[in-house]
């Protein structure tokens, strides 16, 4: 039993992400992991439970929920002497947008992209307002790469289908910058010690399943979501995203996900 | 023999440039198209006889040819009392670079096309070097159209194979201005009305071929060569260029070009 507290604590340790432990952003994973449905609801109990762990204080978590409820992200009500919290439906949406890309084990990348040119100087808006409104890469101030067919209103921008060939190191540096690949890297590592020093008999209760199973997404979402799904040729030689997601996939696969119910039920 | 005099008179002042009668580049167009071969030269006298039909006097032909020889394009030699020019190979260089696409009468727009896009700021100067030594065009400042296969080192820019979709306005308007899509209606017109006027009769002598000849490579030159052979969907609806080339092509087949030593042999 002490080697299987011990492991928990130390997955916990190694897997709490080293660059961003901003409370409210953890509590958007856990929902966009544990709750996301319509109706889905995690007690005020649960969440500290789960929370606890990665050494965040309670006051802190209801901070975190103060301001996400003023944001929009969450509603909370009373059932009973619990405290019931759930996604809005603005929390919702935005969490569905990035959940494809999240959970995708096996991302194609796409065979078909464009690029956008826009006027320099006045033609830099349109650029950004379409890049505000779907995923495109900035290659340059004026320059847009996107995946798939082109948009079919194309303003006053040049647009070109395009194969990349070449991409020279400033712009893989800008795409991937150091910080993501050890973010990634690191990760990787992570994941991967994780599994391997877990105890064969170990069963974890559904808190302690969710507790690392939001760390590990929140970590995942964090280097998944900062690069695009670009062709190989756009990353740098050492970046580790494939590695990486096959780590945080095969770890992730040891905790199946519990329902809202079965994590309330402990609190 | 009225008619056929005033016919030429009419088709020179027609096929004379409105917007460019320096003289200096006019001998550029006529060496071109008349002795470009090693070896070829031009006597003082026919230079004199071929070009003062454009209202041009021979001391602005002896200012031209001082300007041309001080900037490497041209040398004379003496042969007994005439003065004979010569392009230098420098200037048969220069005037060879561009002949291929002068006297194309039906260029294949090329199948392949690439982008070369610079790194904003410093990446510039990379492109910049690479304009000046191929054949880009400039889509915007940190990108560069080029076409055929990639360079074999791109250096710092990112390259893409590419195909136009869609070409807005701007940069129709930055390719083909209003200057260039009225220098190539007037030179379509103008080519047209002296064929269609030409006396069925009317034998020129080698020296008015060749006044004729020069006025039109030199009139053509100057619409060809400022807008690239680039795929249709770059060009304004309005482009005649297609038109204007047939009828520039249709009006020199009436002229056979004369050796130099048949406008030579005339003085």
């Amino acid at each position: 039993m002490t080697n299987v507290f011990s492991w928990f604590d130390a997955a916990v340790a190694e897997l709490a992400d080293p660059q961003n432990q901003r409370v409210w952003s953890i509590i958007v994973s856990l929902f966009g992991d544990l709750a996301q449905e319509r109706g889905a609801k995690i007690s005020g109990g649960a969440l500290t439970r789960i929370i606890e762990p990665m050494g965040i204080k309670p006051e802190a978590i209801r901070v975190a929920l103060h301001r996400l409820r003023k944001d929009g992200w969450i509603e909370s009500t009373r059932s009973g002497r619990a405290s019931m919290h759930f996604l809005t439906e603005f929390g919702r949406a935005q969490s569905a947008q990035v959940t494809p890309r999240i959970y995708d084990r096996d991302p194609e990348t796409p065979e078909t992209w464009h690029l956008l040119i826009a006027e320099d100087g006045p033609g830099i808006h349109t650029l950004d307002d379409l890049m505000l409104t779907r995923h495109y890469t900035a290659i340059g101030r004026n320059v847009a790469l996107g995946a798939g067919p082109l948009p079919r209103n194309c303003d006053d921008l040049v647009a070109f289908e395009v194969t990349a060939r070449a991409v020279p190191d400033w712009l893989r540096e800008r795409l991937c910058p150091q910080d993501l690949r050890e973010a990634c890297t690191s990760l990787r590592d992570a994941a991967r010690h994780a599994f391997e020093t877990r105890p064969g008999d170990w069963q974890p209760s559904p808190l302690e399943t969710a507790t690392l199973r939001t760390l590990i997404v929140h970590r995942w979402r964090r280097v998944v979501l900062r690069h695009p799904d670009l062709p190989p040729v756009f990353f740098p030689p050492d970046w580790a995203g494939q590695e990486c997601r096959a780590e945080v996939f095969r770890l992730l696969d040891t905790l199946p996900r519990p329902s809202p119910a079965q994590v309330n039920s402990f609190t």
